[in-house]
């Protein structure tokens, strides 16, 4: 008999995932009354890195309880509703059972004649929809934020550097230029790196002083480097910036690049997804101008990791960026491969995973309007944040609110200027190690600022109470 | 009351949750009569493709009762035990339900101070000495093989190239050349068009009969590259070619590389599983020399899909590659950021879910030496398939078998060798709409050829039994 990791009694299998349901359930519904972050403990720790290659199974039960043990009670703690230190999803738990059925069926997403493949299809097609992107525009889900990006750039760059770069490579041609605020995500560093374009090439624009881009100082970097020789390609425009939330001129950023012939491309991580409401629709008009769009799903739209999206108008270039044809995967008019590997096609996986199903199932449980309503609320519950710093003499509002981003610190008038830093970032540090909520910090200027990134959909106005008073006593300590 | 994603109900969620266990592993369980593939009726399809966005939500039963309708009955395949078409997974009910788990905690795996990430950094550990690849090693796991390897061949570039690479980009550069056998991948064309190298600077070196690469193409073309005044940066070697399982002579690189200081690159997509077998172990020899070296576990280690993995000895020049310091990310001796992103700072991703829990739970429930046994009986199985063709006379081996993967046709003496290619194609086809077996098929020199790749933990030999009198009566159907 040939050895199989099937298992024996499917029924045992059965019902230990009722039970791994169950306490996921619970844990979930409980998750209010844990702490948001908890170090790992000493010996945990030990254990989970002293571990031996497991070269006898001990079977599900077993690593199940080890994972109960070790790893259930520490995790960075997005899931909680007091957690909005960076912009990670708190998830969803009709889209963990998505997850479970996803691999439970194990598509495999190169594309094929398949069920799956339709739903991804269709899946980009109605987020293409949400973002007031044409009929006919090209998409896929990627992994990440920086992938969509990347992708999105790679398009760019190919089709806008006036030779064939797929062919030729960018060696010892004339050089690419890109353009991106101050502000901008690291993703942009990174890809201009991994694309060979160079980071001496990515030009940081200035940002004016509610942190958008500045068109005066684009025109005249663009015209620069084309008097220097140079060629620009592509211009990054942002919206919801990851320090403070900005959104660029997308609307004038959107005309620049039409007249000037350069490719237009959002990150939307985000703030993409505030165009799912009416009410904040307006902060990021001129988004749907972009050639190219990346915004994520297990960001303000919850979805459990990992499920980014890149989308563009230009679907020739799109797949002209990329596409192969193996030679074993050929497609064909009937059969499995019928139609192809569109999906491969668009990206630099082959072997793809079924993420569209998360999308597609927590979409049609939930509906568009329950996720603008979350946004919404979440919008509100950081108005209502920065009326309790605007209200307490003790802390300071460091940055304008563009969206769902906060910046202030604590700064009471006792506390002499040139140790603000300090004293705030130990009290952020405090504040983690309370357990009570969790925040993360950025530099404005020179500045040491704690800085709240709200996409968490379990939140509720009175943990920002919580948040404030946490913030206060923990002052108070450091006094 | 502010909105949220969470169930109104958690108990109902819980029932409906374990009611879709019970149902997929029952789906699993009886897959085996089930055909393995079948078109999509055009019902289904016109269902998937037109439904409209839901804005307003219709709960999750609906959504699941959706899936079970128009998706769930119309995958491409590879679940099922005579799915051998590509090298995609079967899948592991153990991996579902980790799934729903790391779905569930929905960690962020970036880094952090966390036990998942204590938990991946184990997992690299465990398949670094798996792999043979020395203690300190440096390792993540990403999406797919095509991403692992483009990993790998970017840590190879900005290694080797002799400039500063993040910095400068490719342009105005010396152009940097990178080799591989004519039976490489397509990943290794997508990787040097996406890095900026261009396809132009991939050389493509000769086989011999066995499909392996030739060293002394190799040496000749490395050296008529310097005499041009090219820069020759890294070659890469593949344990199990996509087309025929060869191996190339792994040795031969590892030593060639070290005198010529290149960068020496292992595609070992699935092949390089073969080392966890003591049996086939010889056959991959030299791989553990590699610089580095990319491999799946989503493949013949069948966790659900994704989940691949690059490995490098060379920690600093992986770090190197890619680490970036975001502001609003700087690592801290306390709190949730302690240790900072050590992930992120090891490819492009910078958002990273919780893989790693898969392979962790799969490896403890199994232990290495189940997963052994199954490599093990998967290669005897193909021996089986062999002499199945050796016996039959309508039936041809194609190419040598050295692993897992077999291509054969069917080639009785009555069909004139011109009409082979056309009689062939057309069987594949009526094989797939069988529903009884999956293959592919791919071109070995110029014709066409019929090619099982197998790395199902669900088959036994009678399945190959199946496989082969479907091919014969199916081909009789033809004359």
């Amino acid at each position: 008999m040939a050895e199989t990791l099937d298992p024996k009694n499917w029924l045992e299998l059965t019902e230990l995932g009722q039970r791994i349901v169950a306490e996921m359930a619970d844990h979930l519904a409980g998750i209010r009354d844990r702490p948001v972050w908890q170090p790992v403990p000493a010996e945990v720790r030990d254990e989970l890195k002293s571990e031996a290659l497991p070269v006898e199974g001990q079977g599900l039960e077993r690593a199940y309880e080890d994972f109960r043990r070790l790893v259930l009670p520490y995790p960075n703690g997005n899931i909680h509703p007091r957690f909005w230190a960076w912009v990670q999803g708190a998830g969803d738990p009709a889209g963990m059972l998505a997850e479970m059925l996803a691999a439970g069926l194990n598509p495999m997403l190169a594309g094929f004649n398949q069920s799956p493949a339709l739903v991804e299809a269709r899946v980009v097609e109605w987020l293409s929809e949400l973002m007031g992107f044409p009929r006919g525009s090209s998409g896929m889900l990627v992994s990440s934020g920086t992938m969509a990006n990347l992708l999105g750039l790679a398009v760019a760059r190919n089709a806008r550097a006036g030779f064939d770069v797929r062919e030729e490579g960018l060696q010892g041609q004339v050089p690419l230029v890109v353009y991106c605020s101050k502000e901008t995500h690291g993703w942009a560093r990174k890809a201009v790196e991994v694309l060979g374009i160079g980071n001496r090439r990515l030009r940081r624009v200035a940002v004016d002083d509610s942190f958008r881009m500045r068109m005066d100082e684009l025109r005249a970097k663009v015209l620069e480097d084309r008097a220097a020789g140079l060629r620009p390609v592509c211009v990054i425009g942002t919206a919801g910036t990851v320090n403070t939330g900005a959104v660029d001129p997308l609307e004038e950023l959107a005309e620049f690049c039409d007249s000037e012939k350069l490719w237009f491309h959002v990150d939307g991580a985000f703030g993409a997804l505030a165009r799912w409401s009416e009410k904040l629709k307006p902060l990021v008009r001129g988004m749907e101008r972009a050639d190219s769009l990346a915004f994520d799903l297990h960001k303000w739209g919850s979805l459990p990791f990992e499920c980014a999206c890149l989308l563009t108008r230009h679907a020739e270039a799109h797949r002209a960026a990329f596409a192969l044809s193996p030679a074993y995967m050929t497609a064909t008019d009937r059969g499995v491969l019928a139609g192809g590997v569109p999906f491969a096609d668009l990206g630099i996986d082959l072997t793809r995973g079924f993420r569209a199903l998360k999308a597609w199932v927590c979409l049609k449980t939930h509906g568009v309007r329950k996720y603008a309503a979350v946004i919404d609320d979440n919008v509100q519950q950081v108005q209502h944040l920065q009326r309790l710093i605007d209200a307490s003499p003790d802390l300071q509002l460091m940055a304008p609110v563009a969206l769902n981003v906060i910046c202030f610190r604590y700064a009471p008038a006792r506390i002499a200027a040139e140790r603000l830093d300090d004293v705030n970032e130990e009290l952020l540090l405090r504040l983690q190690e309370s357990g009570r909520a969790v925040i993360s910090s950025t530099r404005i200027g020179e500045r040491f600022v704690l800085r709240a990134a709200h996409v968490n959909h379990r939140s509720r106005d009175e943990d920002f109470d919580e948040l404030v008073s946490a913030v206060l006593a923990i002052g108070e300590e450091l006094r």
